[in-house]
């Protein structure tokens, strides 16, 4: 059953009345260096809680004030009624009156398994359905019923994806690599670059490796590309594709041939690629990594923060109260960029896939109704983890002429627990004491007689923190930038779920192939009666002289 | 020999002439989405050639005017002047009047092995000498005069150290993993997470291990206790430590100490962190993975281009031409942030380290005079390499409401020549068509009638394209973004070279350190009276309880 979405909840940003009251109360944005400003009863009260993580939004540049109007922006956008409208299946991938993808919007649904009433049930029956092939198919490589040719257990999997096939999977995989089961490894092919694909498959036994090709089209020219490259490497090995190649796709699309894939796992229309990490894109992938318990905890905390995240009172919603500060920070403090900084190495890749997810779901120019935006949309996210990056770019942080907020990330306990006691304090405090640090000096500043040790401060942050980055933690956390992205694309009126923005490139990049093609299978070819300017360029760059 | 600065050189960069030019022009920037905006004469006029390197700039929003400004900005502000002071060891790291570093800046002698005439040569015969002993070292590893004490050769070397003692060595090693010998593996270590140490640790065969110590000062805490860390495990294991651990460190610091490491090599006052990658910063790890004359042609292609930065006409001054783009963007465009784009996966890590390079050196708010900076300074530097990006955070780059000006990066030919033709082109054709589409797509837009299929275009970008990503050409890529940054500096009337700016941090983190360490040894200790801030900060974070 697919809903439609009522007129008025698309409402322009600039005519909500709360963006007037909230433009006035920026012209004097709480000051964070003012003597009194951090006291312990606004840092212990500017906190808030759900699925295992704190939310500390002290050190951000908002008051009583700011929050009442924020809380109002939410109200008089409707946040949490299209976020249940979007959970409940509405077609909120479209645009107005103009030909897109009119679909609906329902990751929540894969995770959406420990309700009594899943608010999508039928897409929520098609995510149960996976998981059970999912665990059937790991419960055969646990018991050594499925094997290879030799009778050896599978002990690598590449995962062969690009975008959301890739980066989510990549970051998650990545960020639970401790929990990974003994002997089990896991790889990611994305870039059509030939020099990745031959650096990941060199040091692989094949024998007793799986490949997941993960397309949802069937179609994706990087993939196939890098899928080929892979299937020739196998066949040079001697050994069957068929009995080693995953695919996990749409539903009758061309990779949905058993005679290629000893499994298919499929995948829907209603889940956009950068939020799909909790379908089967991320499952299968995670499932072979780490056991499928680890893979139901994620989604367990997944689901956690989807049920957080429906609260209307923002100052109890972690998700949409930081998704309020994005745009406070953005629409009213001016800022351009947010860094997002995690103390944590696993979490190497997280930027990454927020970049995905955040940029090409915010970074839009039209309303919903089609119309040019006369305000910002999404910021640039980027990002590496600390203590990295207090060597690296902090200098920019605290004395560049730009002001960037920050949003920490952080945790109590490590992962491996393998802690050194050294000057009196272990290496996690080491981590934990930068962190915080790190808020308060952008926060509050410094002033000195030396202009090169002065600080201005004001330099907003918050930080996110659990306990341990557990598979819980990790799901909860991915569903709590989901939800923020929603979030702010809905109070912008924009469409958070289509990127038609790539569409041009990939039409050029085929023009300038066919040119590489013709001029291999033509040498008298000449391209420039076709497109001058393309050729111009390529002669340029040299590279119109037929290569070999 | 110690020069002075002359004072002329120091001007304001709002009191040179061409910024007055150059603000008027900047009223009407060249509009790349003419329709004869892109003639075949632009494009292959707009290039320049240096090291190996095609710089294609015909898509900046720049047209002869702004070319004559630019070359009158730098005139003015003497780039080139103050590029040869800084080679011949003028003390530039200073501001006038105030405590600071005081050092020359002298990363170029590095590399100025291969004139008559060195320009530093006392820093120059230093960096020789310490090559000699690289060389030597290297040479009894290769012959089996060094080994384990079972008389196994080494397989792998951690690299302990963090921020330009990692970042620069760490994305060299990956952008050459093609050209590593047979055998040998090299590791970064860095992050002061324990869960970091924990997982590169691992895998490892530690008999068979070098571990590299970096660090100038010899006092730098996450180093140190990462070194404690690796120390145990050898001694865990059985091993010696004093027979595996190499030390990179200043003369005399607290690890140079010939007792407790195999080899010492020096680094230099002249040489910053993030300036240090072809000093033996680097060359350690990379000849230990490479070998010496891959060593030698990293810093013959650095030489190179150090050498064509020389050139005072802008239009034949790759690098130099490529920071006053840089300064159009950034003070007369007014785009905050700048995306460097690798089509090539082996430079995944060159854009963590381009951010310390660029935002630590260019991350500041006073003049070389002291004075607060009453124009804008260095941009955000962020990126990952494409066609990964393509399918991330393009959408954003096309259609987002934030103008993101593209540095890419490009090769002609890959780096292991493992092709694959596939729709009648290879992937490295699949790779650079990509990269000439989307300058295109970025520049000239595309008008259409569905809202959400228009490209505003005149979105800026240039090209670096080489044949192929060797030692060579990856020396004269660092060596052309080294130049770009302190020509910025330069011009901004910034010191590029310090980094007072993450003081402030490192302070406070003491003061969170002292808690933990209180808190362990002393169950009645109550920090809340030294200081009630960070005793809230704890206590909001739920850090506060004595840990066990």
């Amino acid at each position: 059953m697919t809903e439609t979405v009522p007129q008025g909840l698309c409402r322009d940003f600039d005519r909500l009345p709360a963006v007037t009251l909230l433009r006035r109360l920026a012209e004097k944005p709480f000051d964070l260096t003012a003597p009194s400003a951090l006291t312990v009863e606004r840092l212990t009260t500017y906190r808030c809680h759900a699925a295992g993580f704190d939310l500390l939004y002290a050190t951000q540049r908002i008051d009583e004030r700011v929050l009442d109007a924020l809380q109002a922006l939410a109200d008089e956008g409707r946040a949490i009624g299209q976020f249940l409208l979007m959970q409940q299946g509405a077609v909120l991938n479209r645009i107005e009156g103009f030909a897109g993808e009119n679909r609906q919007v329902l990751h929540t649904a894969c995770r959406d398994l420990f309700a009594e009433a899943p608010l999508a049930p039928e897409t929520t029956a098609q995510a149960q359905a996976e998981l059970v092939k999912l665990r059937a198919f790991l419960a055969e490589l646990e018991s050594g019923a499925l094997t290879n040719a030799a009778g050896k257990p599978f002990a690598d999997l590449v995962q062969i994806g690009i975008g959301g096939s890739d980066l989510g999977p990549r970051a998650l995989s990545l960020a639970l690599a401790a929990f990974a089961k003994p002997g089990r490894r896991v790889h990611c092919l994305s870039n059509v670059d030939p020099d990745d694909a031959a650096a990941v498959l060199k040091g692989l036994d094949l024998s007793r490796t799986l490949v997941n090709v993960v397309s949802k089209s069937g179609t994706t020219l990087e993939t196939l590309t890098n899928e080929e490259l892979a299937r020739r490497a196998f066949a040079a090995a001697g050994l069957a594709p068929e009995r080693h190649f995953l695919a996990v796709t749409g539903q009758g699309s061309p990779m949905d041939n058993s005679a290629r894939y000893l499994r298919s796992f499929y995948m829907f229309d209603s889940i956009g690629g950068r939020y799909s990490a909790t379908s089967m894109v991320g499952a299968v992938m995670l499932g072979f990594a780490l056991g499928y318990e680890q893979v139901i905890e994620l989604l367990r905390g997944a689901h956690a923060m989807d049920l957080a995240a429906a609260e209307p009172e923002i100052r109890r919603n972690p998700a949409l109260l930081s998704a309020l500060i994005g745009i406070w920070n953005r629409n009213f403090l001016g800022c351009e960029s947010v860094a997002v900084l995690p103390y944590s190495q696993a979490l190497v890749r997280f930027t990454a896939h927020l970049q995905q997810l955040d940029m090409e779901s915010n970074g839009k120019s039209i309303t919903r109704a089609g119309r040019d935006l006369a305000w910002q949309s999404g910021p640039v996210v980027w990002g590496e983890p600390g203590t990295n990056g207090q060597h690296a770019f902090f200098q920019f942080l605290h004395q560049g002429t730009a002001i960037v907020p920050v949003e920490f990330i952080g945790f109590r306990e490590s992962q491996y627990g393998a802690e050194l006691l050294l000057q009196g304090t272990t290496s996690q405090e080491k981590l934990v004491a930068n962190l915080l640090a790190q808020m308060l000096a952008l926060a509050t500043g410094q002033p000195h007689a030396n202009p090169n040790q002065r600080f201005a401060g004001n330099r907003p942050s918050s930080l996110l923190i659990a306990d341990r980055l557990t598979p819980y933690a990790m799901g909860a956390l991915l569903a709590f930038y989901e939800a923020k992205v929603v979030f702010q694309g809905f109070l912008w009126n924009i469409n958070s779920f289509d990127q038609e923005g790539v569409q041009l490139g990939k039409k050029l990049a085929n023009g300038f192939l066919a040119h590489f093609a013709a001029q291999r299978e033509n040498f008298l070819y000449n391209g420039s009666e076709a497109d001058p300017r393309g050729w111009a360029l390529l002669e340029a760059a040299g590279l119109r002289a037929k290569r070999r």
